[in-house]
């Protein structure tokens, strides 16, 4: 396609599919990345699956990221945010500013073309070596990482604490803070690949400590000592953060038809660039139309 | 930072912290994002938690996403990969491809300023607006989506199956093909809004019928009526799936100390980029060392 407008030389694969979700969105309107030429929904350009339909629910199923999410023996368990549509819309993003870089730099055109069944392998990271180097098909593992030891969520008097140790010396600093400083001599627990082995142990020696305080109790005492730790916040709290406001990711945009509403903020601070408090609410259908043909000279 | 070498201008913050994971390392090693400037893992930079160890488990439980993952009820499930990581490595990507462009076109250096916890935040999506606008606090919902049914994992003869009806005529359809076109006529479920209030006794519908037959009978059966469905795959069957290798998403590092491993491929495929099927090895720590102060002018 010959260069005309800023956005020329573009195309973007599979929009309708990879872009769910209000923030991915928002990221791509800021970002000038509006489309100039939108393909049926597909699930990739050049294979034989690329016409099924490719919803969060079903690649997160087709993907495998539901098989190690969840607790091993119990329900399945989707990821609880749509990560399937968050993942396609974050590689399109990386992959539309890499083509504008390239364009800026040559001149030349580049089709963009990314599939959400990739995505989600892609996001698979160590459970796919975890397979491939020893055979063994990865299952859920609860609150706990796969393959360190101790870095979960544990019960407390009156809740639940994450805990990540994730390397000898904060374990040792762990055991110690805990009062349990004989925990980081014994012999089952000496290194990560023992702990990994006698996790259930571990964590019944942490747990008998942990349920004599609150959460908060434990996470002032573990941060004092330097040892990685949080609460398990639910979305409330999560908003209510300090640091929520402080990093300006709660904005608001003020739509005339459902008034205010609040979302996250952007969390790429660029400097040089500002970060609102507040958003432009959405643009109605084709309200663009006249700008983007002007736009493409038509 | 005076512009220098092709990487100058470029600070990214918090690295040791947000670029966990094979992939997101490959990643920016693809993008030829080297780094020149490293500062000690933090946070954010302005807010008063910019110290704060931001490991992946610890961002997942404070940033929300854990208290809307799992089963109300069950013990608490993290999401079964680093997604805390992974958002940050992503976001982290687009941020530094956009630097890129910027400095490309007008010489100005950016300062990129990514935080695991805002990233986290940046993923709730819906969850944020169904607390903001109602006041209810989003709790964990299974294998289900939030406000879409059937949208969901049912069970079958010997499996499960994800079934993904996103609107009214998709679930005419999906009544349709089970041979149970009176669930589309029931009051109760003639909206998606009526389907999400009745959405347990929806599932008793149709898992009735689904428990009569497996998987594949189904999945070719809906797939045929155009009704958006898949299978829950392990990591082995999503690897193997026939999609994997058509789009190159498995792909090898053949590491002199290690053998052959085996890792995801690249889900942004760029017209005029080349996608191999292997990939060099990691360089040792330190053997480009040479290299980036030559470049850097040092």
């Amino acid at each position: 396609m010959a260069q005309r407008g800023p956005l020329s030389g573009i195309t973007i694969i599979d929009l309708s599919r990879i872009l769910a979700g209000p923030y991915c969105t928002l990221l791509l309107a800021e970002l000038g990345a509006r489309v100039i030429k939108v393909e049926p929904p597909q699930q990739g350009d050049d294979a034989r699956y690329s016409h099924y339909p490719a919803y969060d629910m079903v690649v997160q199923g087709l993907g495998g990221i539901m098989s190690i999410t969840g607790h091993p023996g119990m329900p399945l368990t989707r990821v609880g945010t749509s990560v399937g549509d968050l993942a396609g819309g974050l590689y399109t993003a990386v992959a539309l500013n890499a083509a504008f870089l390239h364009r800026e730099r040559t001149g030349e055109a580049t089709k963009v073309d990314v599939a959400l069944f990739d995505c989600q392998l892609a996001l698979l990271e160590n459970a796919i070596m975890r397979y491939t180097t020893t055979g063994e098909v990865p299952g859920p593992m609860g609150a706990r990482h796969p393959s360190i030891t101790p870095f979960e969520a544990f019960e407390t008097r009156d809740g639940n604490i994450i805990i990540a140790a994730g390397n000898d010396g904060l374990f040792v600093k762990l055991a110690q803070a805990l009062g349990r400083a004989d925990l980081a001599e014994n012999p089952l627990f000496e290194t990560n690949a023992l702990r990994n082995q006698h996790q259930e142990a571990l964590r019944a020696e942490l747990e008998g400590v942990l349920c004599a305080e609150g959460t908060n109790h434990w996470i002032a005492l573990l941060e004092t000592a330097g040892v990685p730790c949080g609460p398990v916040n639910n979305i409330a709290q999560a908003l209510a953060h300090p640091q929520t406001a402080a990093r300006n990711m709660l904005i608001s945009v003020d739509d005339p038809v459902t008034g205010p509403l609040e979302l996250a903020g952007n969390p790429m601070k660029l400097s040089g660039f500002a970060d609102p408090p507040t958003r432009p609410r959405a643009p109605d259908l084709d309200a663009d139309r006249d700008h983007i043909l002007r736009e493409l000279g038509l």
